[in-house]
């Protein structure tokens, strides 16, 4: 195998495969980048056994590049990647494979690097035929961004470390929840698939960072894998197996007391709360509504402090009095997830979950069960 | 003591201070900030037993900002820092002391905080009398930054591990070693001190964040004790005790071959080659010159690869047919905090340092030992 390209052209590929590429993977070959030449085209592939991103490049964009012999090898990630960032800006590099050996040349710069047994890297995974399901970069990162926080971090159930997606009629619907919070978003969506899928938050992560906002992506999928399309790149991400839980009941559908405020001014009032809540296990931040339509805020921490601040509302529906404590970590988490200046917030009671919500919008909902106020 | 201040003046005071407060110190109420009332200045204090920044604001400066009340209080740093960081912007801030409760109020948010014990916290160190030495800031941090990175990290020879003022005759040299490489600044200053000093690290890195390029600073020095000042701050330092090496008699006088490279095209290629050079302790790089006054670097790691390659030179003088191993992280290092374009490097045989000055230019130098190839 031997072939020209552009050292930027190169580091961008690089830049984009190495993020799925672990240091010290099950399969050893597994710590390479494999590189294919077929026809005009560089397949360059890198991943594990749960996630692989797949990036090809077409060399006869440019008349300086070149597949000048097919083949396939497998270079080690970490020393070819810094190698290759480190080349010279703008440059043109030819690597050539020999036996076991990868030869990369750039200008008077001379390298050798042992290859790794391309034999043994496993296959890349079959693509299902059809058009899959076309959704916008954009639409597809901003669903994600507003869902994958509220997943759990413990791994006590495998099925909550990641986020449901449930394709249904017209629609699809992410939800993510660690039992004590949850985000749950709705988007009208052309798809001939229904099902309910659960997607690893690694396979989330990189998604969001590696695809374009401005593309359209493909979605295909099979019972334990999904694969994302788009112009030049695949990313295929292993699914999680299990029954996601049954959300539906857990959303309540009559409030006592909604509330209309400023998102950005009341998340800035639950993070200052949030500094003197710390000593808890739930940072316990304290939400009280009086006669007056004010909100007002409390949290403290024995021996240190106590912070109370007073919030004006925008609108007020419902009962006028109540109290409620909660997690003002996954508050803030929520709010910052959300983009619009107003939020509506839904009390129950004392012992019924907050809803969050963006002002007149019913795409978009965050659950925060109540925590006592003494625990 | 009470007092109204703008909260971005004492947002960036803080942001000063906080610096140098430990979370642990040794005397428990330097985990506080001391604030002091002292006609229309409020004087902020944080510090450890090495290290203490002392600002001083002036209330007078704004219409709106006021000393109520002259007095002094300790309040928790960290606690403090982070609230007063999330004080909405542009607002003004009251802080009040109440018996030991320090209370703080910003608009609607009303904040206590359990105040530390004042009489605990040490006095400030007395400042020698005079005009001390002036020098412009930015010339400080230029020395300091070409200097302190070749200073010893492990602790076996404490001397090693700061760097060596050393004030002559109209001059400040600045000497930084781990007895493998050094680096030596020196510039003309108006001095009537003269003496060796040898600074901590931590009182360096926190002079270059802390003084303003602009402005000039004033530098006095006791035995134990340096301070450095400008308008409204002061730095107090502990230096460190012991006798530092003399290192006239290091520094080679005759060379066996000169030449000169563009400094940025060789860090380029020893960054390359030291990746590969990471196998080794000592990041073995081997430098060898030839007839056709070419620079070869190569490096190697077994079972993995080896890097090649050639370097035009701009001139050559003296003997042209050498090879030299040295630690490529050093010499790497050492190019970085040089900032001309050419440098001149000095080799006076396998077994001495390499020497690495800015081209025609004698104030500053740089040694790197060599190692043997297969150490």
């Amino acid at each position: 195998m031997e072939f020209v390209i552009h050292s930027e052209t190169l580091k961008k590929a690089l830049n984009i495969v190495s993020r799925v590429v672990s240091g010290n993977p099950s399969v050893p070959v597994m710590s390479g980048f494999k590189l294919e030449g077929v026809k005009d085209r560089l397949i360059v592939t890198g991943g594990d056994s749960d996630i692989s991103i797949i990036k090809t490049i077409d060399l006869k964009d440019s008349p300086q590049e070149k597949m000048v012999e097919q083949g396939s090898l497998v270079v080690p990630a970490k020393y070819f990647h810094e190698l290759i960032k480190k080349m010279p800006v703008n440059s043109l590099i030819t690597i050539r494979k020999y036996n076991k050996q990868i030869f990369i040349k750039c200008g008077d710069i001379e390298t050798t690097l042992s290859g790794l047994n391309e034999e043994d890297y496993p296959a890349a995974a079959d693509v299902p035929s059809g058009d899959g399901i076309k959704v916008k970069g954009s639409l597809l990162i901003e669903m994600i961004k507003e869902t994958q926080f509220a997943a759990a971090k413990s791994e006590t159930r495998a099925v909550l470390t990641g986020v449901n997606w449930v394709f249904g009629e017209g629609e699809l619907t992410m939800i993510a929840t660690n039992s004590q919070r949850l985000a749950m978003r709705k988007a009208s969506l052309k798809t001939n698939l229904t099902g309910s899928f659960i997607l690893p938050i690694k396979a989330l992560t990189e998604l969001v960072h590696v695809i374009d906002k401005h593309d359209f992506i493909r979605i295909f999928s099979t019972e334990s894998m999904m694969t994302f399309q788009s112009e030049g790149l695949s990313l295929h991400s292993r699914l999680i197996t299990g029954n996601y839980p049954d959300i539906s009941r857990i959303i309540p559908e009559e409030a006592v007391t909604e509330v209309v405020v400023p998102r950005l001014r009341f998340l800035e009032g639950i993070e200052r709360a949030n500094l003197l809540a710390s000593q808890w296990k739930h940072n316990n931040v304290t939400l009280a509504l009086n006669m007056d339509e004010k909100i007002r805020l409390t949290s403290s921490t024995s021996e240190i402090g106590q912070i109370n601040e007073k919030l004006d509302t925008v609108e007020v529906e419902g009962d006028r009095n109540f109290k409620i404590s909660f997690d003002g970590k996954f508050l803030a988490e929520a709010l910052k997830s959300i983009q619009d200046d107003l939020v509506t917030l839904s009390f129950g009671g004392s012992l019924r979950p907050i809803i969050i919500k963006p002002y007149n919008k019913k795409n978009t909902i965050h659950l925060v069960s109540p925590v006592r106020a003494s625990s």
